[in-house]
């Protein structure tokens, strides 16, 4: 059976390494999407099995793009996460030197994130925005003179994909850079629990907002169940209108976080479940003291003693 | 088969006013105990299959060695309760008159909350502590010449059981006031649910203290479920170590219950359970926003429906 | 000039042994009362300065008179506390020995903490209630074939002081039991802060029960204040109304007291302040992490900065 | 005194419309750059004396670059908010008529909000990305031919800036859509209480997260402060390390707030303050109950009374 993969390109950009990095999809064929909406799109209209797309802390953009089409419409589910360390190259077609850069194009959240070494090094360098960083390599490898820059700033990989060269190597101004990265999937079955997993959902509160956000996440905390990401979004009906995205540590078939998500269920508005996936980074999740299966399964038995007249 | 009551004694006592006032109790046979402690040893001892014992706000006393001895020992549960008007009356020996009485007799409570009518109306009467306000009846019926006091303050159902005259009613000087007591048994079943029910657990504390009360507390608010009544109480072990009595709406086999006594029996060192038995004043239990058995079964299903890979 | 202090007596009771510790009270008159309410109406009248009355897990009784009695009436103010370790002793006049008890005379709450020796040492003995531990050696001493009972169970004071022989000590089930006391005077001054203060305060909840407890309790909780004591009490207003009486570590001028006390006041119907005063242990207090002065005034200092536009 | 204002530019973007609204700007000059960090670095930078940039929900991207920008680096402070809102045309040069559009230009978030339009009317048509909707227009008037699309998707004051016709107005799938701007500039002074301000800081955890982000939230909650936003950002530290934007009801002037900022600064290893300034839709503070300015002061000064031993 072949897999098709959708995801934020073009070649080159750092969601495309965050799919070279993604085990099930070696060798599975590759369709690029011009935004997260559009790759999104095609995965709901089952043009791809899946999309790679950027949710957190990413150079191309797309992290609120992300959230919000996986909060509304057709139901999908995250199956996976990918964390790429983010450098940066400054590139150029060959013959061209440091010397010769009177302007750099690339994305604008990667220009934020080398202007330090930009400011030592090329101080009178212009900028020129482009739509991704990936687009500033490929343009300049197509018609280098078109551009009005003579160097992109990109990902390691885009250098030699455009058949550019690398003038300079790790020149983000912030070391250990990251962005995360999540393959998302139409429903149908979850990944089973692999001891370091996370899941992802999203809270909607009730009009009458009863409670408020502290008695959302209280839901987490009464059961020993850490958080590692937490959004407000306004919903698409009204300005003032929230919801929640939320990761937490743990999988869906975890007794903890089952009983924390029955518990959201009853007092949200709506719960949105967008999935329980094996982590990157392979941590274990951190349990709460008393919060493992066992200690839950002691309770119940517990409980029915009790219910029974017992103690 | 006959059933034996214990209760605090002597007969006459508010005590066993609210045992006259147990349906189930009706025509059984009754044994006055000296102390809640007494009662309840016999009780876990075989001698009666039920006890009445004061559990809050007596005028008897009680009520610390009530719960004390509750919390501790053989396993006992609360399996109903009774709330008795607490109104007092001037009792004496025929031919004594308000006018003859230079002491008044009576247990130490009792005497707390006749004091406003006593100072207008008697305001020279001495007070003789006594070991209950049945004592202090019986005693001026056996011996009235022998008790250095002329007229007793006791219960209602005290003076004619004595053969006393009531020289006045209703002397308390808060209208309204109300002594609550509990029917214990040993384990074996539980009432079935009514609808109007109370639940009773102990809970002890982990040595870490970890969390603290709130986090305990937390575990009803967190499902809607209302508290009735909490005392911290040293536990027998050392000064500064507390177990909390509690009691709170709903049955243990009501689902918010059920899940709320499973996270305190997770994060608790021990959480002894003391019944769910119908209110006296039968009134519904109070039920938070979405904490119905409905509104459990509700999210039971989805959360079946999401680990499946639904939604 | 002379001062008087009241409590709750006879002489012998553990309650005066708690007097004899506190040494303000060294060389002072001292008045018994028959019950904690006549101690703290006559420290309320002016008869006595100061009066000592039992507040946690006393054997004579007493702990809910006292709470009740601080709870309403005019405002009164704890400003030290005592704890006497609880030891009993079986106690009986010259010539009688063990062999001779077939009745002992005491009270419940002490008759329940030496059962086990008792069905240990005399399996044969009947309990003969009394009003108080000293009374039941007063008696035996005053009128020894009179009783009904040989011997007394009582505090080890009692019995040199009634001239009574002891026959056995330390005969109490639970080795380092302890009873709380507490000395209280009208308003006036505070104790100054010793760094190992406590403080104790009453609170009523506004009719509309808005937040609940956990609401109350989390104004200590915020602010990093530990609790030690617990209890709801019945407003004698209705059954059903409740107050809490709380003990936190601290002193009302800490920072950290002084904004929860003011977060309570806004919240509360009614807060009762019932005093500041040094730990009869004197175990300096828990202070949550950034919750001393300090803190509490380099936050201060930033909050005036930043309220001009500064950072 | 001449001002000078930056803003994400180029001229006809939704930020520039922002500025239109923004009052103080009447007639000041206008400075447009690139990219949200060159904005707000051109003002640290004392180039420009305010900056408006995107917060929330914008169709220009930029949201996760203002709030990191705000949250590190040489402090700035929110001084106004504006509110625009989004509503698309087509825009397309003189003579181009819809039946011409075989591809359309536009920043990939405006494509995301109008698809629905484009579907049901121009279902052929290609979509081209560009930089941003304003760039689309300008590029269309500026070189119709060489754009490889006929028309722009861009917000209604883009059309009339660069010469082009509106084809169709109001194509935005989603009614009442709004994007929310902030007027940044250096700290100095604070916008003075309007009676309807909001609030905006910026929390770091301790490393020990002791408590985590609920006891963060509490303490806004402990003092009826309404929350409008939060977000957990990824600190520039390390992946994991997070940090909390959040935007509350009110000004740091108002005493519930002050109290709130104080037990922040003390619990946080740091509270970034960026201001408080007047609510775009000019809704006064919902105000917890008891949480009123009256209510902290009656509560300060019944707390220097009991101080005293008062009560």
């Amino acid at each position: 059976m072949s897999t098709r993969f959708g995801y934020l390109g073009p070649e080159g950009t750092f969601t495309s390494m965050a799919l070279d990095q993604w085990a099930p999809a070696d060798g599975a064929e590759r369709v690029a999407y011009g935004s997260v909406d559009a790759a999104l799109a095609a995965l709901r209209a089952g043009e791809v099995d899946g999309a790679m797309v950027p949710i957190e802390n990413s150079v191309e953009g797309g992290v609120s793009a992300t959230l919000d089409a996986l909060a509304s419409g057709e139901p999908l589910l995250v199956t996976g996460e990918v964390v790429v360390p983010i450098t940066f190259v400054l590139a150029a077609p060959a013959g061209v030197s440091t010397a010769d850069v009177r302007a750099v194009g690339t994305h604008s959240h990667a220009w934020a994130q080398v202007r330090g070494w930009m400011a030592a090094t090329l101080p009178d360098a212009v900028y020129v925005p482009t739509l991704s960083t990936a687009a500033a390599a490929a343009a300049l490898a197509a018609a280098p003179t078109e551009q009005g820059f003579q160097a992109a700033v990109c990902a390691p990989a885009a250098a030699p994909l455009h058949g550019l060269e690398v003038l300079a190597s790790d020149i983000g101004d912030m070391q250990a850079a990251v962005t995360r990265f999540v393959l998302v999937a139409r429903p149908g079955s979850l990944p089973a629990p692999s001891g370091a997993d996370k899941t992802t959902v999203v809270l909607y509160q009730r009009e009458d907002h009863a409670g408020g956000l502290l008695e959302l996440l209280d839901q987490f905390a009464a059961r020993g169940i850490n958080m590692t990401r937490l959004e407000s979004r306004p919903t698409k009906a009204s300005m003032g209108s929230y919801c929640f995205s939320v990761d937490v540590e743990g999988h869906v078939r975890d007794e903890r976080l089952g009983e924390a998500l029955m518990g959201l269920r009853r007092i949200c508005a709506e719960v949105r479940f967008l999935g329980s996936y094996a982590r990157a980074d392979g941590r274990a999740a951190t349990v709460g003291p008393r919060a493992s299966d066992a200690d839950f399964t002691a309770a119940r038995d517990w409980l029915g003693r009790i219910r029974e007249g017992g103690s």
